[in-house]
């Protein structure tokens, strides 16, 4: 892909000049007037528009390193939980009805064929699972392909239809060990910088999820070095949800509508998108850090902080969405608050 | 005041092992699901009622402190403000508008008639400002005494009215400083550790801010000694609008109402709330972390760690306010989620 049209300069400048006239001292609403400012500068408009169609779409997936003890639950789960966000009660769908957000979950490579499940559910499905990466590639390059290419399709499909402001969730037991060992590689890192506790492993679990990242990291050898192929990264030691994301992340970016993070996976999958498309990553804010330490290491890397801080670590998207509302003060303030010329004459 | 009965433990407990049962790794929440616990134990019920009916009361007052130099705008600004408070157009009013929350501005200590605004807003106004606490008590005891009971009258309107989780917010130039002199008393800390630059001030200013500090501290004198006496501590350094919102917060622990503080000037009263009626901060959360260093020594003091940490110092109430759909989230978390035995048997 080529490289991204930045969100306005020009507007940035108007919506900073903006901001530094309303009825409060100047930087008095701290975060929230940069988050505003980049709005305006996604949108091409100051004041912005308000933020009245936002969408969290959910790529669900299964992987093949799940079987070998990285994870605190069985990868049945995944499919149980995909059936769940249907009757939304899983915790990102009670957070979006809150905040009116539109969910839509994909299965794009659960291990289960979810029978019964709404058609739309399987429409983008790649295959089951994954291969385990400490042992092989994950996916073939054909694979990969056609998973970006279904995320870059779904964007289309919710760009196309009016989203204003786009997430992307996850649901699959045992991806925060693929999306670790993409930003451990993209950033350079050794395993134990990058492994977290995932659903909440620890002691020797943990060491354990930690050895198969060095594995699957010390299998890619010159496949890491630069310059990085997004392609053969998501091959390696990907899946086809984290493609997907990364796809619709990059082609999101591309088509000028901006996208919250969540969680590791979803900014493992923003990491790549920015390889995907050069300068995606500047149509990205982040919603929330998790406890994940390669979360961390990868929003430093691309310039992001994130809104939230809760110790939050539920996937989903969950995090992003419960950064919704913080969003939607940043375009009200520049829209509905006095100029400081009005009060003070 | 006698103490203040605590939210239940009893109810605490049963929450937290509803939370645990939820279907979400155990702690997978974070924060949220330590906020739903809390308001569970607030209302006595788990899961906890929805936070329907939230307000935001802002105390406006002026400072004599503010014709010495420790602020970048004149007292003027105050009534101006307050003024702008009724067209819905300064910031809490439009956060407030965004989340549902009722908005009351109260006149207690305006160097202001104010002539035209509603009934409402002057009827427990206490004085025209109040005298600056480097060169004298700010107000008599009896002043004191009669500011902390129009905050009590206030609460009792408000809890009595069906208010669920109310906020105090503040308007006045020159407040902070007055606050952090009461925190600065409150913890044993000089004038140094607790001044920070209120609306922008810095340099030359931001250290003849600290001087008056100082200096009011000095003239203190065995005033600051334990034991605290909180009704000869707000004589002493504080002012009308601030003993006013302490009355407020303490009787609405008393009367079992849950209290979401803000910046500086909520979290001094809260302290001097926690005085007036011990126990006080059990019904007490923190919405946010602002820029004021005084804020995050009284917040360590009474155990609170901020939702949002966004580099916010606007006051009015504005990032308690923010926090709002944080507290309902936490709420709705308990109220609708499925149990994780629904999901994997």
């Amino acid at each position: 892909m080529s490289p991204v049209v930045p969100p306005s300069a020009e507007v940035a400048a108007q919506a900073r000049h903006w901001v530094d006239s309303l009825a409060k001292p100047v930087g008095a609403l701290g975060r929230l007037e940069d988050v505003g400012i980049w709005l305006a500068a996604c949108q091409g408009c100051c004041p912005p528009e308000p933020l009245r169609d936002i969408r969290v779409v959910v790529f669900a997936g299964d992987h093949g390193v799940a079987a070998h003890g990285v994870s605190a639950y069985p990868s049945a789960v995944t499919a149980a939980m995909v059936r769940l966000f249907h009757t939304g009660r899983a915790g990102v769908a009670v957070l979006a009805r809150q905040h009116g957000v539109r969910l839509r979950v994909l299965d794009i490579a659960v291990d289960d064929d979810l029978v019964g499940l709404p058609a739309d559910v399987g429409a983008h499905k790649i295959r089951r699972s994954s291969e385990p990466i400490h042992l092989s590639d994950a996916l073939t390059v054909a694979q990969v392909r056609a998973a970006v290419g279904a995320g870059r399709a779904v964007a289309e499909q919710e760009c196309g239809s009016g989203a204003q402001l786009l997430i992307s969730g996850d649901m699959g037991i045992g991806n925060t060990t693929p999306s670790a060992a993409l930003i451990a590689a993209m950033l350079g890192l050794p395993a134990e910088d990058v492994t977290g506790r995932g659903t909440g492993i620890d002691g020797a679990a943990l060491a354990h999820k930690r050895d198969l990242i060095a594995q699957a990291l010390s299998r890619m050898g010159d496949r890491r070095a630069a310059p990085l192929d997004p392609v053969d990264l998501l091959a390696g030691l990907g899946s086809a949800d984290i493609a997907a994301s990364a796809g619709f992340m990059a082609r999101s970016a591309d088509l000028g509508v901006p996208v919250l993070l969540d969680g590791v996976v979803s900014v493992a999958a923003a990491m790549v998108a920015d390889l995907l498309a050069p300068g995606a990553a500047r149509w990205f804010a982040a919603g929330h850090r998790s406890t994940e330490p390669a979360q961390s290491a990868a929003l430093a890397k691309l310039g992001l902080e994130p809104l939230l801080d809760l110790g939050m670590r539920l996937g989903e998207g969950s995090g992003a969405v419960a950064a919704v509302p913080l969003v939607r003060s940043a375009v009200l303030i520049l829209r509905e608050m006095a100029q400081l010329a009005d009060v003070v004459g």
